[in-house]
């Protein structure tokens, strides 16, 4: 029988709060080398991921959009509401603020190929593995995957 | 003064050559827990990474680009050149047929914040560390700067 995601996700995993101090989120993951955490509201419901990728631009900071004066009007060469995604994500205090909101999720009862594949169209690194009722029960990760195919 | 590459980096990092089965690939990202190593050739030269995104194709397989028939010909909905290479990945049974080719790298006295702005900017997760001769000295991950933002 092939494996599930049941089978191989972390199960319990540490989950934070939007209102957790972002360095208490790194601090985590940089003590516990994990690369994203499950972010939950007060009903324990899920309502974001915080990874890596959340918290690179609060190194790189953000530069502004290149823009050209044209007449009395200001004409951006980027898009700027990515800029000010970026600057909330550079400047956050909170997970809340830095955290990525609608993660994709799956159910512990399905197949770790279909994992896989949803991990590749979604270009993520993990999934919350959330029960019927919307709890989180567990985190998958590509390199839950991987060690599934090395035991293999 | 700002921290530099080399002082995040992890040095001597576990490389692998194109030949290298892709089960013995698996076993070190298991084992080592690690999500990609650089590859090298015989003289020592980087000519790819292979990463745990290269291997989940092995494990999701890949569907045929859906495509409709017009007169005699055969009209690809999806790009054809993208799907022979994600076959290539899932069928690929040594290093060389999987990796990633020219990967991007950085050089040991560059800033951090350089690094984590090219690591944003080309959506890579890992940077191969090159001295002046092109040889490899380390590794720079994303966890890396994590871990130098979690101890400032």
């Amino acid at each position: 029988m092939s494996k599930t995601v049941a089978d191989v996700m972390s199960s319990d995993p540490i989950v934070v709060r939007p209102e957790t101090p972002l360095k208490e989120a790194i601090r985590i993951l940089a003590e516990k080398r994990i690369s994203g955490l499950p972010v939950i509201d007060d009903a324990g419901k899920l309502v974001g991921i915080i990874s890596e990728t959340d918290l690179m631009w609060q190194e790189t900071g953000v530069t502004p959009p290149a823009y050209i004066m044209f007449l009395d009007s200001v004409i951006y060469l980027q898009n700027p509401g990515a800029y000010e995604r970026d600057l909330h994500k550079a400047l956050g205090q909170t997970v809340g603020e830095v955290m990525s909101k609608n993660p994709v999720t799956i159910s512990p009862d399905k197949s770790l190929k279909e994992a896989a594949k949803i991990i590749q169209e979604h270009k993520v690194h993990r999934l919350p593995v959330l029960d019927s009722t919307g709890k989180v029960i567990g985190i998958l990760t590509r390199g839950d995957i991987i060690r599934a195919m090395a035991a293999e």
